[in-house]
């Protein structure tokens, strides 16, 4: 029987401010990304995020990012490798804290943002983060782009790489993402979206493009949450999978 | 034999700023007082000072505060209870990831400034704090003033309560400190300084500023290592003790 | 003909993250409560605000807080009175910095949530606020309760003290605020809310929980936008006051 | 007559950490880059500084940087250009309010760490920084490094780029710094720096690394303050300057 992970992002708030809806993604996934207060997510949405996850059974990821509260971690920072490994130490012992005191514990580590999108290519800052993996123990699997440096630093450490792919983003026929600047890079149409999910989760394929078929080796789907249009995609995906009979189950 | 243990604090600098001189104080100190980031100590500087204190023997505590860096955590927060549990449990959590990757991990808790101040008093916030030490788990002893709702309320959680005095500090003759506001509050005469806590690690006395013999209960004694004198001073009562044949050593 | 001012809090987004309708409510008031930065409103947020408020012809108030991100600058921040004063004025500053660069100005001060509750009562940090805004210069008008201590302080320094009203707020027979912990202080009835607006305009008075008439000095009513049920409220109380014959201009 | 102006960073303590010695630097330069609050420096911080900058006759400049308190804006930080421009109106103007309030002004703008780095190249930061000087009004001077973006970009704005010199750092042949990875980057002996300096002010040349003379457009030469050895030779500059009738004035 076909099985796929479905994550994404959640404990966004920040003090009185709010991100997405969180309870409806819930009801979606298998493996919440969540925010361990560096880029958002302050002690108590955290808190409140990972009882949440741990009711639903949900598996939690550490959802580590950049130093940057303004510009929600979306901004690449041009820190050293050591203060990047202690960034992250520090975010991962914050979650697990809170996570521990849930009943809950981290299952994985999926980098945020701007940092996710730099260990796509830059090595330093890649080995820094699966540095900091390593140091806090546990062998914690990553969850990354296929083909980035990030995802071979990690294996390359002896830790798992988990490669995802993205519901609503459009792929070129060699299996990179279309890039945003591009017309037609985010896809919105649910039919479809969820159908090329469902081929990916059965036959570990995805159609490009233009309309060639590229294999893949993801174990997880992206789905977003922050605005209507997403929670409502994510809910077809996951209604689609079902139907086709896909377990939906964290890959942890 | 008589044995004490002695403790301060370390791990405040932040960034580019440099607080305190922390390679002298671990020459003097059995307990080291750990930053956690959120009224100082980044993440690089709390990594090095767990490593510094892991080779030095020295034990671990966590030195919780308000999350006010501009205020370096010595102003009242009227945050909520579940607030102030939720920040704590956060920092709490982050020295322990960076604990346990320096080979450490955290023996005890002391609140930092005005936290611990207000939790001498402050039943609600008091509360939070044992909380959140509790929903850690390990049930870590906490560092406090005698006599404290604080330490009152982690007793009744099933806590050990660790009482400590101040070696610069005059008492008045029922055991609490004389007000900063008041001459001669804080101490500066290094012999008579040490003589005192001589007599506290071997008879469990201190004398008031009235000449008066009080009893107390301090398990440790805390030094300051922010300025020169502060550091000299430590070092003095740390070879009194010694030469009086006190064993210095953690409490935990 | 009767007249009154309608005050707003906007500009209180953060970096990615949106608070309130700033579009709807500027449709509403004739003067902006403008976040500046310590409690909430980043820098383009900020500028985009005073934009708009420049196009709609509506006065920019400097909405100064608390330095309180995490908590919105609704908790009590027991700083010094130079702190304060320094941080207003630094608020002060920015504010008129990116105001002018728009091509206004800040006519007004209101202080912000645990702050303006702050120094109805408490003397030292009235005094400070009052300070950074003589400071500042051009004797700019503060926006106050009634009855505070901070008002009273801006008259004594010579400088306009303003007396706003709450139009979804119970008020007690005596003219104070029905406490919020109390049932029914606040008001959700659209029409009864306006028609109580439209006699404090008209009249100088406003209906108390008992039905009893209580004079009022306000000049301003304060209107809330972080709730879809507020921005209506807003509108409806705009409505009614125009459609008594009410003008709604800025009391500067 | 000769004359030259002394520039060096103040105002870069923050809370209850402190950062040079900014009373000895007082003494010694004619302009003062002022920290403003994004990279260093609390209001009261500022204030102190803009008070003893009038008192002792030195012009404000204003230190703009990155918002990174924690990498102290030493690190790039992508932001896009709309964020940058707002993030240093905001900066001027909060500076501005506090140097009114303290009976000066701002005199000239100085980018800081590696937001003046990134801007010796990066065209889209560069117009940032010079739109929100633009923006601010009054037409400030901008202290740059010479041949840089950001001194072309200040000038094509129809502002006056002050070119800066760096007392204490080694030149190539071509007028570019010695990179700081290399050997003799950083220059130790206070009479070789001094009596380069003493040649800067009175002929307009350098002596490069290889000996060779090096024509240089500097109105402003660059002193250090954050160490003793550092203040030491910011005095010895200023001495041998008047001593060889070198005028010590600030360029605006």
């Amino acid at each position: 029987m076909a099985s796929i992970d479905l994550n994404s992002d959640v404990g966004e708030s920040f003090g009185n401010w709010t991100m997405g809806d969180d309870a409806a993604i819930f009801r979606s996934v298998s493996s919440a990304n969540i925010a361990c207060g560096f880029h958002a997510g302050d002690p108590s949405t955290i808190a409140r995020t990972c009882r949440d996850a741990v009711a639903a059974g949900i598996s939690i990821g550490a959802h580590v990012g950049y130093r940057d509260l303004a510009g929600f971690g979306r901004r690449f920072l041009d820190c050293s490798p050591t203060e990047l490994a202690d960034d992250v130490l520090y975010q991962l012992g914050a979650l697990e804290g809170i996570a521990r005191a849930a009943g809950g514990r981290i299952s994985y580590v999926k980098p945020h943002g701007a940092l996710y999108n730099t260990i796509v290519t830059h090595q330093v800052q890649a080995q820094a983060v699966v540095d900091a993996v390593k140091a806090f123990g546990g062998d914690l699997p990553m969850l990354l782009l296929p083909g980035s440096v990030a995802l071979a630093a990690a294996e390359a450490a002896g830790l798992r790489g988990v490669a995802e792919a993205f519901a609503d983003r459009a792929y070129n026929p060699d299996g990179t993402l279309v890039s945003r600047r591009e017309p037609g890079a985010v896809l919105h149409d649910e039919d479809a979206v969820a159908a090329n999910m469902v081929r990916l989760a059965t036959e570990g394929t995805i159609v490009a493009r233009d309309g060639s078929t590229i294999k893949t080796s993801a174990e997880s789907i992206c789905l977003h949450g922050d605005t209507a249009g997403a929670v409502s995609m994510a809910a077809a995906v996951r209604r689609k999978l079902e139907a086709a009979g896909v377990d939906i189950r964290s890959f942890v």
